[in-house]
């Protein structure tokens, strides 16, 4: 099924998508929900991001394609790194071009979403720690990655992480499902599922062998060759087979 | 004044300290809290995490002499990076020293507790944003955060944020307070406030430029001169002048 959330004017729900709309639940997919009555049209119901995550790990270099686009060296195990929670934002909203940077750049990439509380689990049970998956932009201040000597600020920005537009907790990422990015429609990355060099369930292994993943936190799983800029005025599409399209607009500070 | 946070058999409470003992409160510092006739004796009261943050924004290589002595640049800008908030560890509870890592350090630092919702604060106006001070220790596999090329896991492990024992409401860290840090009881770091290379509020102006800040967050402002190595069975403690001692175990995994 496809998770969505919602702002209404009696605060934030969960829903669930059905052919005539989005059916609101009360309580959290999270710990226990409840159908209720109310199905809202997709036209009326306002998508915020699908999860809100206590935090955000993501994995650089995972697609050969990408690491030897930025001349980058093939890593042998997981390049990872944290976004703060208050960089996540929803279908729809703005991400905001920094003053601090010249180069800001969009990184399409399959997120996982957690579902229970996940420390040392092997790549063998991961899936029993997966709620389900999601499309994630990485955005990027590339200039400020490439002079900082860490990536806090070139990754952390306020907005660099849209994620949406729904949850689906029957994705496979097994399956070579295809990854696209677009900007103002002009396809510019393109990848598939099959090429990441840690597949999901090594990423769960590796990255709960250091900390405790909480439901809700999300895993940014890397991004395939094609990144690029982005401007003021566009619009920036990540689409993936089964999970649809994540759509956002560039604005300026 | 100074905040503590308290395990009782109800819950979690914040507390103030007082003459006689830890008086508890309903609510939070960080929005309304309001005095109850409660009052446990130190002996009784077990002390948590003094907050619980959304996240941790740490800095690197702000003392001059901490810099030099890993054979690092005096850096232009601050060097900051993020900790899991799961990292997060209250006073007495253990650290634990991980299988992945050879050299696990000790680094002592004044903590700065956010007090309300912060973004784009000018450093004149930093200490309307500021609740309080604690202590930390910034526990590094010194390793892995020179072998991995983000400091992801070398700062990330769970346990590696001990924070505490209380926050300072009344503190100025341009006094230039004594900060030490003794490991069973030999002294091993030492240095003061005023030595810090970017200071409290130049730190609060730079890290809000890109990320909101959110009440409860925190800021562990970088060690001075001195880290090196804990092993299990060792008992670490860092010491503030009017903030007191923040002690923590190692512990096997």
């Amino acid at each position: 099924m496809k998770i969505v959330r919602v702002q209404t004017d009696e605060g934030i729900r969960y829903g669930g998508v059905e052919e005539e709309g989005i059916r609101l639940h009360e309580g959290t997919p999270l710990v226990a929900w409840e159908p209720t009555e109310v199905v809202l049209s997709f036209s009326e119901a306002k998508l915020l991001a699908p999860i809100f995550p206590t935090k955000v790990v993501a994995v650089g270099r995972n697609y050969e394609d990408h690491a030897k686009e930025l001349e980058n060296p093939i890593p042998e195990i997981p390049v990872v790194f944290w976004k703060p929670s208050t960089s996540v934002i929803g279908p729809g909203a703005p991400i905001i071009y920094p003053a601090q940077t010249k180069d800001l750049q969009h990184e399409g990439e399959l997120v996982v979403v957690i579902g229970k509380v996940a420390k040392n689990v092997a790549a063998d049970d991961a899936a029993g720690s997966i709620l389900g998956y999601t499309i994630g932009n990485d955005v990027t201040a590339r200039d400020l990655q490439k002079s900082d000597t860490q990536w806090t600020r070139g990754k952390g920005f306020d907005t660099f992480c849209p994620i949406g537009p729904a949850i689906e907790t029957e994705f496979d990422p097994l399956q070579g499902q295809q990854i696209e990015v677009k900007v103002n429609g002009d396809l510019r990355q393109s990848g598939s599922m099959s090429d990441m060099i840690f597949g999901v369930a090594e990423l769960v292994e590796f990255i709960t062998a250091f900390t405790t993943l909480l439901p809700g936190d999300i895993i940014m799983t890397g991004t395939p060759a094609g990144v690029g800029p982005m401007e003021p005025g566009d619009e920036v599409e990540v689409s993936i087979e089964q999970l649809g399209t994540l759509n956002n607009p560039v604005v300026s500070p």
